[in-house]
């Protein structure tokens, strides 16, 4: 079965697996598990932060950054289909009780220009505004990426407004293959980054946030309200590790298999249109006549699976678990579409 | 001083402060006030309703029917610049702990297609589609009417879905008096209506939120939590039981005079645009090279207040304490602004 | 008929409402209406604060204290049947998302010993100690006054802690009244009080937060999210500053006729105990084979109401609309209830 | 080192260890973990329950089991020294916006007659009581155990007023090693029931939380909001089917030795009492002179850990990782502790 819904699908590979298995633990709830505390300081290093929080997931280190830097009565600035506001069950009002303000992106980028026009003023009526949030690669977008000037204008007007900046990463080890961008300069921009393990780079579980210490001392109890004050999490965290080491990389061939499918659905006679293939998702609309569970439902004759991403969409998601095999058996499938 | 600021800063007329002076009062939190009771009663009946609750404001009365028709985890479907939304503080997200889902409306107005498309499906990533909440009129998009055929597709479409169905009516009388739509039907479209007596119908505190009986008493303690349980209220209810019985067929005049202004800056060179004015309300930009803050100066100075009401833009709003003369001193400085 | 129930039935006199219905008002939310204005800084100034806000009730001015000085996963101490805690739904989750420490006071007074055992350690486990609030009388306590030099230990404990203290201040003129304290000083030892005007002071609607500048003005757009931002909320403030003038000193006779009621009580052969009666609240138990409503169906048909207050426990207060002769009716029904 | 501090500090044995990395796992958000779908199961089935839902922490299982059964505006009746209410960072007020009732229990154990007392009645003051919840055993209490005619009694009270009934078991399978209860018969009286994994059991990581096939349908989209959506989670709970399976009869070993520590304690001359010790938890006072940290000091000084309980407080745990020569241990550093 080749499953292109998405690459959270993959399983270990046997040596991540055997690292996994060696990875000396402890109480992390006392803060003494070894791996988790190797894990939390290396994603901090190598973006450029002071400190790391491990948690299960990448919904909960994003809504535990939006919790630390707002309180209620603040507005959250961030793109209309960004994932902490689509696809996080409305947890920015939940946890926060924050407003939010909703830009409309291109394939989910937005400009330091729309973010300024969304500031609100002091006004007894008005939340204030408390965090503008970015997601690279943009999900919804299509695994588009931001170029750095983008990046550094939106965070230089965040610096001169006093108003934190936070990324979602949870495809941003995609985002600094496809565009060369270093890790390290990212922790001069933001102020919090959400980087998720169990994505592209295959590990089980977990994401790790990013930030200065003494705001990942406060995030602590966040998230141990949230339930995400795990005990022996170092097997999961050891998975982090090894990845980091021997899976970023590779993102390339993911990339590359990406494109491939992109190139043949533009010229597929049943495509309306794809969405450039920046990374590893390839997202496209069907002409009207074949609707995407027809779609899928040829697919699935075909032992591939994918998602439904609204009405006549799709998307398409390389990983891990997908060879060059993969994509053949993928690319002789989309040619028996029927009209 | 003619102020256009808002048509919240009328004073009650002789007329209607003696009805205040007389009024039988009694404990409201014991539900023994007689003439909130009346007013409560009043409101219901005029609106196709079974109950009222009287509360200090609309952003209470419209607050609380969000947080009785709502949950945490729910989604709110609104308009992108309702009031709701836009200046009630967050209150949606702060009381509710629930999401919101933009609609880019005509005017502030919105389709039934639109609606349909914002509701969320079951999915455990999603919040849950739980009210839409409609404005008529709408202030930011000029004091526009819905027609009735949309009211009632939009209902018809919120009934099916078993999605409760809002108004808020800050100005439901102007619009009724604009459109001639008859207050009794809205009972048949709407689960509530939140009524303003402080607006255009010059009462100096109170808004009425109706609804079923069942729904009423729910809201009844949250007004409580909110601090909405006042006491002998019946001095401001008595205003309201007056207006509805003087203020409201004048509110022509007032409709009148914003025409007035409208048409006379629809003709003024320094004016880029002017909303088409339906109601009270005229909104309209500057050309470039004029400001709000010079053009709201240049008024002050002929002892004028209006607006500003975003960059370029500026809100006159028409009431019961602008007369014909006051409109002629407005005219009249509108033809003085210097190039 | 003698209401007994609360001192919230009663109705303006003849004076007060004509000073209500002469004062001039403008629309408060734009700050401009002058008796409103008059009333809050009265009421700042008597209490040694420099700015006040008038509000609806005294739930919502109390809620609003709490909500401002607190955040989410924070604490507040307070006696376990303070009225905050007791009768507010349950505000201080619903509003503030905070947990309560909730102490055992001697009829609700609480010590400094008390308040520094419930100060919560720093730990990943606990919310944070945000706000410790007194009640002053402390009604369920039946209207138990603390005496100063309490104040001041607690007052001392908070600073030294750095966490804020905030008054419920409901019938903090009777305690006033009663122990001969200055209300001047109070602001010395409190961070905000919230004062009640339509209880003993006999207004018909509304209470005031005073406080630092800074934080009353934080609190606005509080009181603006609760719905309480009001418009020409003058006529009910010119109520505030009548009683303020005439209605404080008077209190003295409410608290005699509590003290008449309280020693007949005390002889009665049905009542099982009753509480001190230092103010204007009297809280007795009936003896077993006398139930509440039983006595209380016995007053009513001597025209007579008053409130049960738990399984045996009922209260009588004294107030404006009780004179002499109402409580010599009560006394004389006193004598009848059936054994 | 011996520590006592808590039984969350194993680490899995060899066998478990296994056991884990031998487990077919899937992504679990698309609920394709066939290792977490067994546990869950295997849960369910134990309790009497008909699902089951796997979650990185008891906080989160308890936490998603109080916002599930009530709604803002609710009051949730446990014990003053309930691990809900005192050390999960006052998540009932920051997900639930519920207010507490707190109980006075005896070692922790509420009785029915004491749970009626604090349910509200209807009153428009007051939060509705939408949960009851106790704790078996309980921490605090000492690893005191509910007798099972108690928690009937509570249930049928839950049942008549129509209340839900939920059970922090964090260490649910001590008492029922201790009390020969059958953990079928828990389902008869509870609706949902936390059940901790990484405590006695000895798993890394995990709880499960039990109920009805609805309300856990309905607890996924809670968990989700939460963060506790994970992927690939079955090596953890491949860790749970193992100690469900081997570690839950060796429980009896650690209360065997709890019970020792009790004994040697209640003779020690500076211990001044100690709370009987039903399973393995042992809570002991000590005598003013010997503050708990210079006992803590001595422990350390012969490689042992143990907790501070509160001033003179003191907590030992027993637990998989300490065997009868760990014991021996303590009970020869207990015999030098200085005067």
């Amino acid at each position: 079965m080749i499953d292109l819904r998405s690459d959270t699908v993959t399983r270990p590979t046997a040596a991540m697996l055997e690292a996994m298995f060696r990875a000396p633990v402890g109480d992390d709830v006392y803060e003494e598990d070894p791996t988790v505390r190797d894990l939390e300081q290396e994603c901090a290093r190598r973006f450029g932060m002071e400190a790391g929080l491990f948690c299960p997931s990448g919904t909960m280190t994003n809504q535990i950054a939006i919790k630390g830097h707002t309180e209620p009565l603040s507005e959250v600035i961030c793109e209309q289909t960004s994932h902490i506001y689509l696809w996080e069950v409305g947890g920015i009002a939940f946890h926060s009780g924050a407003s939010v303000a909703l830009l409309a992106g291109d394939r989910g980028r937005v400009t330091a220009q729309q973010v300024a026009a969304a500031i609100r003023s002091e006004n007894v009526h008005y939340p204030t505004t408390r965090l503008i949030s970015l997601e690279n690669t943009h999900n919804r977008g299509g695994g588009s990426c931001y170029d750095w000037a983008t990046l550094e204008e939106i965070a230089a007007l965040a610096k001169r407004q006093g108003i934190p900046l936070h990324l979602d990463g949870a495809r941003i080890f995609n985002a600094l293959v496809a565009t060369g961008q270093r890790s390290e300069d990212y922790g001069q921009l933001f102020d919090t980054i959400s980087i998720c393990l169990s994505k592209g780079l295959g590990t089980p579980v977990g994401s790790v946030l990013v930030g200065s210490a003494a705001f990942i001392h406060k995030c602590k109890r966040i998230r141990k309200v949230m339930g995400g004050g795990w005990r022996q999490a170092g097997y999961l965290a050891a998975a982090g590790l090894y990845a980091l080491e021997n899976h970023v990389a590779r993102l390339a061939d993911d990339h590359r298999r990406a494109k491939q499918l992109a190139e043949a659905l533009a010229e597929a006679p049943y495509v309306d249109f794809v969405l450039p293939a920046e990374t590893n998702l390839v997202i496209f609309r069907l002409k009207d006549g074949l609707t995407e569970d027809q779609f899928l439902a040829h697919l699935a004759k075909n032992d591939i699976k994918a998602s439904a991403f609204g009405p006549q969409m799709v998307r398409f998601v390389t990983h891990l678990d997908v060879d060059d095999a993969g994509i053949a058996q993928v690319l002789a499938a989309l040619q028996t579409v029927a009209a």
